[in-house]
């Protein structure tokens, strides 16, 4: 216990223990725990909200599950009555990559970046009260600095701190070129906290060492250092990568509630509590519950991970919506039986293809006429669907699904 | 030869020839000497004179010795018709150090650098004519970068590049630490090229990584590079360090002709060809004559280093008092036979004292009396003159020499 939270009131210490352990429920690190504890107390002595600073890359408009990690730790903030401070990243939007080698860093307009932020906060909506929130661009401050500015702000780091930043360091010692310009971004994120005086900093755990810079450059300009909060990083539906647009294996919080729903019963099984810890608002009683009926075998990881997926859907939709989604799901995969694992033809033909060649090529017959005669009888499916034609012409679609009877399965993939 | 030159006359050939000659002469390095060739020969065609740079620190105006090697560089250059650009680094001088560790880099005042370029002007005066000189001050340009350009430029480097510098290369090694804001001097200096848009840029070999910045960056901006000719460094009187004014191993171009003569007479002989070479304006075969004389035996070292000193202090006062300084060296020093070397006595007591105590403290007599007598038979010196006044109060000076007949003699040293 700190000394400030020894003039608590037993209500406030109440208060206090009651936040802490919310905000330590997920989060990765909290660097340092007891200073979090101690600006904690001071606000409930002061009756004065914290500041809580959230970056964002105006680059990458499309929030996904691997986002609302994060954003869900606002909320939790917000709702307690802190203040939440946006800060989109506009001035390194719009300065891109001198050396024009990242494309990821491509130049963007004026008009890109308010269009990207306008995004960012038509869906920031579905997890926090955006008028209660601060928004922030750092052009206003970090276009304004001249270069003795930058000289004084360059003074204060030094050469070798910044190589240790994981991707410098492996790029010095794979003898991969570092453009001096580089150097800058950790320490623009680092002033940006100087100027908003923000009293925590959140961010994913890859975002280690820019967020401890916020830290480095309020103390050197003489303020009081913010406590920096990393999230666990989401694995997308590959159950390897980190969530992200680019890799494509992600669940966007606008995407329809069929496609959320299908997502997220593909996330790998060992995946499954993470994301209800993660990206659900259960509470830790509730998942200890699902945890303990999933090793004990009284629930089927299938239905947990339905479960999850009507969350998921209902947070970002509504009940109504998941409810609809499930049946569908359930309808087109699980009425027919589909195993979760199935035998894949690789197609190399052509797009199009007529149903009882598809059936013949396929290897699920070794006539056409014996195709013909399943088809006839009602035995054969695709994706669920009764095939009535023995004349139908099938387009080829990756994930095609082409069934006989009960047990016999193909997955079509292309290449 | 560069394919311009075959466009040269007979007439402009020689004249780059002859010119080539002169720029070669004492040059430790020039980068890359066909291109120093090429824009001779571009000069002569387009009868369009080269632009030289030479950049100054602002914070130490005293002119020395050593600062003349590339004073009469740069005077072989005007001579010839081509145009100096002065470039006082300003900019550096007013941001100062921001860590505040160095006290080299203290931060100057506009007043100070004004004060400290004119005093600079002053004695450029002695070796250029300055009415055809350009000044220029990079604060003009650098101080209106912002932090968008600042990016820009360093964007154009890598950090490796710069960690190619010796010094930054050593204190990496030992663990040393480098503030970031140091890999921003290069960067301006480089910036300066890409502004004075200059042919050839002059420094000391001490200089050689600074000075190749304007190369790398000039290409960087799309402009012409400039070439890089680095003269060697002058050695100060001890003989070992690079003669500076903090070093206290100097010879300043605006010392008394007695001062300039002395101190030029204590140069270690093997150092006096050097000096014959970078600070006189003897040609190539005098010199060679010297050595050839010197090597042979039929010339005294000695001999020579007075024709040196005559020459040093004629060249900054003029011929009389050159001759008499030489004679005012003769009286006091070689009449008395003063050997170069002698014992020395560190002394401690008062400022001001009898010439009878200071014969007994520095252990030429044992006693008072025997002083006496030695005073009244006319064999006490000090600095060469007779002393007749045996109740003489002596000024204690660092360097005073007591002599006692022909051979004993005292040094007296100060701390």
């Amino acid at each position: 216990m700190t000394k400030l939270s020894e003039q608590l009131s037993e209500q406030h210490l109440t208060e206090l223990k009651r936040q802490m352990k919310l905000y330590v429920q997920g989060t990765q690190e909290i660097i340092p725990s007891e200073e979090l504890e101690a600006k904690l107390a001071k606000s409930l002595l002061e009756n004065r909200p914290l500041k809580i600073k959230l970056g964002l890359d105006p680059s990458a408009p499309d929030v996904h599950l691997g986002h609302t990690v994060v954003l869900n730790k606002l909320k939790q903030f917000q709702d307690n009555g802190h203040i939440i401070q946006l800060l989109i990243g506009d001035f390194t939007g719009k300065i891109g990559d001198p050396t024009g080698k990242s494309i990821a860093r491509k130049q963007l307009t004026d008009e890109e970046v308010k269009h990207n932020a306008k995004t960012y906060f038509e869906q920031f909506g579905k997890f926090l009260n955006m008028e209660k929130v601060e928004l922030h661009y750092n052009s206003e401050w970090l276009s304004k600095l001249n270069f003795e500015e930058v000289i004084g702000l360059a003074g204060k780091i030094t050469v070798a701190r910044l190589m240790e930043r994981d991707d410098f360091e492996e790029r010095i010692a794979f003898g991969k070129p570092i453009s001096l310009h580089e150097f800058f971004y950790p320490l623009m994120q680092g002033y940006d906290s100087v100027i908003l005086e923000n009293d925590i900093e959140l961010g994913g755990t890859d975002q280690h060492f820019n967020v401890l810079m916020g830290r480095h450059f309020q103390e050197k300009f003489g303020k009081e250092k913010q406590v920096v909060m990393l999230m666990p990083l989401l694995e997308g539906l590959d159950g390897v990568e980190k969530m992200s647009k680019s890799k494509k294996n992600y669940i966007g919080i606008d995407e329809s509630p069929q496609e959320m729903y299908g997502k997220s019963m593909s996330i790998p099984d060992e995946l499954m509590l993470k994301y209800f810890n993660l990206v659900t608002n259960f509470c830790p009683e509730e998942i200890e519950d699902i945890t303990a009926k999933l090793e004990s075998g009284s629930l089927h990881p299938r239905d947990a991970k339905m479960r999850l997926s009507k969350t998921i859907v209902s947070m970002y939709h509504d009940e109504d919506a998941a409810d609809k989604a499930e049946q569908e799901f359930i309808a087109v995969f699980q009425k027919g039986n589909i195993p979760e694992e199935m035998p894949k033809h690789h197609w190399s033909g052509e797009n199009i293809v007529e149903i009882v060649q598809l059936l013949v090529t396929t290897g699920l017959f070794s006539s056409k006429s014996e195709a013909k005669r399943m088809i006839a009888g009602g035995g054969v499916r695709l994706n669920g669907e009764k095939v009535d034609d023995a004349t139908l012409q099938v387009k080829i679609e990756n994930g095609l699904i082409v069934q006989v009877g009960k047990r016999k399965f193909v997955e079509i993939s292309v290449k």
